[in-house]
């Protein structure tokens, strides 16, 4: 049907493929090869997905509608949100089936808000940005906030639990959920979009389809969590000599503020110092150089809030605590003390080659797991410059690695399945995740199998042969 | 085998139970009649159970050993905790087929605590109230909180996903866990027991496991996240005209200290009284009588919460949004202020028979709701006295009646079932929940069938037949 597609379409597909297209219209289905290219690539490179169409239905009964067409005629399909995934999920692999791509995109629009019962009703394409501004238009906060979410989807938010810079206070994507509407694999629709904070009627379902990557079902829109908007917030960009210090500020801060604090950041001194040296607009707010970093924001109603964090920094310099801290003075030098967290990732480009970890271990392991995997990384190739920063606060640390200085990149990404395989290694010891918050998709399949116990992935494949038992939801990942 | 059981036991299931007694000692087993009385009712008296004994191990693996040689002999498993629940969830009904009770009584084990991750990890056996205290002491909060604190059983919490006060500020009881234990319905165990605050690797088991009410799986163990301990906390009674009123207030207070309510809980007139009126320590504080009360409760590291607080009472005040409000100077104070809420259902018991209704609809729709049933009411039989009470600020509202005061009280619970159905399609018209926190169990089996759609029902039942297929967990209940 299309060049993009090596295997040879069967004709019951075909059939079904026309009656896709006869249904959505124009502009409802893309198969020129050109156009289709946004849908195949992932942001890193890393897989090159095909398929026979990308299919944009534009409501919920279109998607059923299509994915009941599919269901009969054996043809898989991918669902696809913003595809800024970073594990390959939203990939359309179809070496050796037929497939198509369904994006959510079209389904756009905020159905319903609520403030006083603080939800909001929206569709799975609205883009998470245009979420978080709709709910702050309404005076209330929708807190889930990461890299992509200029670009990002809801929908894709919950189906991959999304994580991000405020989960030590308010939860991953999941948490942030009240109801869910789901197309399941056979065309039929639940609707669960439930606007309750109670509800004790039977099995839980709405947590089996989010975090399950597009594979048991298609969230086509959602109910979601608003909050009060923080009136006082502070952000301070804080130096210390270690780790241990940082995690010994961490607690005396929570101490201090409780769930005032909102979020809670490491970023160790390479990481620091190359968002410096490479990206516009990134100064280092301090006199001397330091061995790690903490970014501190906290949020609330209390106009102490600021009193109480200089009294607990104060009392953490003279502990010795902390070696220095900045007080951001207005939301523009706030912004200016998040942008060197935010483009470590981009900054990283310029120091050549990097393969990365996204994992997690328990808050309190946060030091001895830096410490270990360092150790790990220095016995496998001695040169290779740790970037190492995240999600402190919740244990979710981006265990980065750029290449020796004098290596070829080459050379350097040969090692990426053995270091992966040492820092995962060395997590699971520690009872953490070898993936925190992007999920698994294509890229974490075979660390599934490796680190998952037999009675989980068990448990796990009956839930997929219960869902979608002919396996036509984004066959080849997860599982 | 016993007098309590009515059904032949077969040989197979006879020899089976005959393994279990020596497989758990002298203290592990039970089949005395009168020492099996306390499993075989619950305390309404709704439901009487029956069964062939009570097995009561000590550790996972022991539940793991007499649930495989249940499954081996076709013998049925009802779990139970503390055995407090209100629809007969873990009453053993066994009628037509040979079973037994699983009481997690002698799980009792706190297996650790972590401060700086905010973790704790306990056995399912360990009462509410242990675990809340443990959390104390290590100056912590766990935030479920209860009338039944003091005897229901943290498994039992999450095999029900309990709500409570709370629920408000920090969630339901599913809300609270990072990781499980499971014991499967053939006796394999799933040790899900995550410390982690964000593991993204394939498909969330323990959310399908919690609220499940022992029907898919045998919690044995648990993490659950403990919180900062507020520093400083506002309990206040304020007295309102009316339901909209004590809505618009809600919101007032929201608005003014976001989640630094804890607590909202709104009372009528009548459950007011009656507390007043049976309760030794219930007395009324305030001058005059009025319709409705909100219970307000807010929590904090902010000293200037009480302040607030004071502000947003004096312009409701001044607005006519109330019209009086009594603030606690005391703990003592606040524990005689929340009396009157906690004792409402005991104080109903004086009033003669009660039909009860434990519902929720979204926050925006309480008043709504509460003028509708309360017509419904009327319309049905008129002298009917309405006991309103509830989680206002979470949209759960437990809408009891008291019997008419001239009126027999058998007469009056034959009216049970009218009750229920018009109060239960009230609210699911008005997108709620006929079970807010109370679950299925026995008692709502049929309001599951009737209001929940048929794709919920049938994946329900899928999750069913994948996770126990040959039924032996928890049968009759929830499906």
């Amino acid at each position: 049907m299309t060049p993009t597609m090596t295997v040879d379409i069967p004709p019951l597909a075909q059939q079904a493929i026309k009656k896709i297209q006869d249904l959505l219209g124009p502009h409802g289905w893309i198969d020129d090869p050109a156009d289709m290219e946004r849908y195949l690539n992932e942001q890193r490179g890393l897989f090159k997905g095909e398929c026979a169409g990308v299919a944009r239905p534009a409501t919920t009964d279109e998607v059923a509608l299509v994915i009941e067409t599919c269901s009969r005629a054996g043809i898989s399909v991918t669902p696809q949100g913003g595809n800024t995934g970073l594990v390959g999920g939203a990939v359309p692999v179809y070496s050796d089936q037929c497939g198509i791509v369904l994006a959510t995109e079209r389904l756009n629009r905020i159905r319903d808000i609520d403030p006083l019962n603080q939800t909001m009703t929206v569709e799975a394409g609205v883009i998470l940005a245009d979420v978080q501004k709709t709910a702050r238009d309404a005076g209330l906060l929708f807190p889930l906030s990461l890299g992509a979410e200029g670009s990002c989807r809801i929908g894709g938010n919950l189906a991959t639990n999304a994580g991000g810079v405020q989960v030590l206070r308010y939860g991953n994507a999941r948490d942030l959920v009240l109801g869910l509407e789901v197309v399941l694999a056979d065309g039929r629709t639940w609707e669960g979009l439930s606007r309750l904070r109670k509800d004790n009627t039977g099995y839980d379902l709405k947590h089996l389809f989010m975090g399950s990557e597009g594979t048991l079902g298609i969230i086509t829109a959602c109910v979601l969590k608003l909050y009060a908007l923080p009136k006082y917030q502070e952000t301070v960009m804080c130096a210390a000599a270690d780790a241990p210090a940082v995690l010994d500020l961490f607690g005396r801060v929570r101490a201090a503020v409780g769930d005032g604090l909102t979020a809670f950041e490491i970023i160790n001194r390479f990481a620091f110092d190359i968002t410096v040296k490479h990206i516009d607009g990134c100064t280092d707010p301090f006199e001397h150089s330091h061995e790690q970093y903490a970014l501190v924001q906290t949020g609330g109603m209390s106009k102490d809030l600021r009193e109480v964090l200089e009294e607990t920094l104060a009392q953490a310099l003279e502990d010795g605590v902390i070696a220095d801290a900045v007080f951001a003075q207005s939301s523009t030098q706030a912004a200016d003390l998040w942008r060197i967290r935010e483009t470590i990732p981009e900054a990283q480009k310029h120091e050549g080659a990097s393969i990365k970890h996204d994992v997690s271990v328990p808050v309190s392991s946060v030091p001895d797991f830096l410490t270990r995997a360092t150790d790990l990384v220095e016995k496998e190739l001695t040169a290779t410059r740790v970037c190492a920063f995240g999600h402190a606060g919740d244990g979710n640390i981006h265990f980065n690695l750029s290449q020796p200085e004098t290596m070829a990149s080459d050379a350097f990404l040969n090692k990426w399945h053995d270091f992966n395989r040492q820092i995962h290694d060395l997590v699971m010891q520690m009872g953490g995740s070898f993936s925190a918050e992007h999920g698994v998709g294509m890229l974490k399949r075979d660390d599934l199998t490796r680190y998952k116990s037999d009675e989980e992935i068990d448990l796990m494949r009956r839930m997929k042969q219960a869902l979608d038992p002919d396996g036509i939801l984004n066959p080849g990942k997860v599982l």
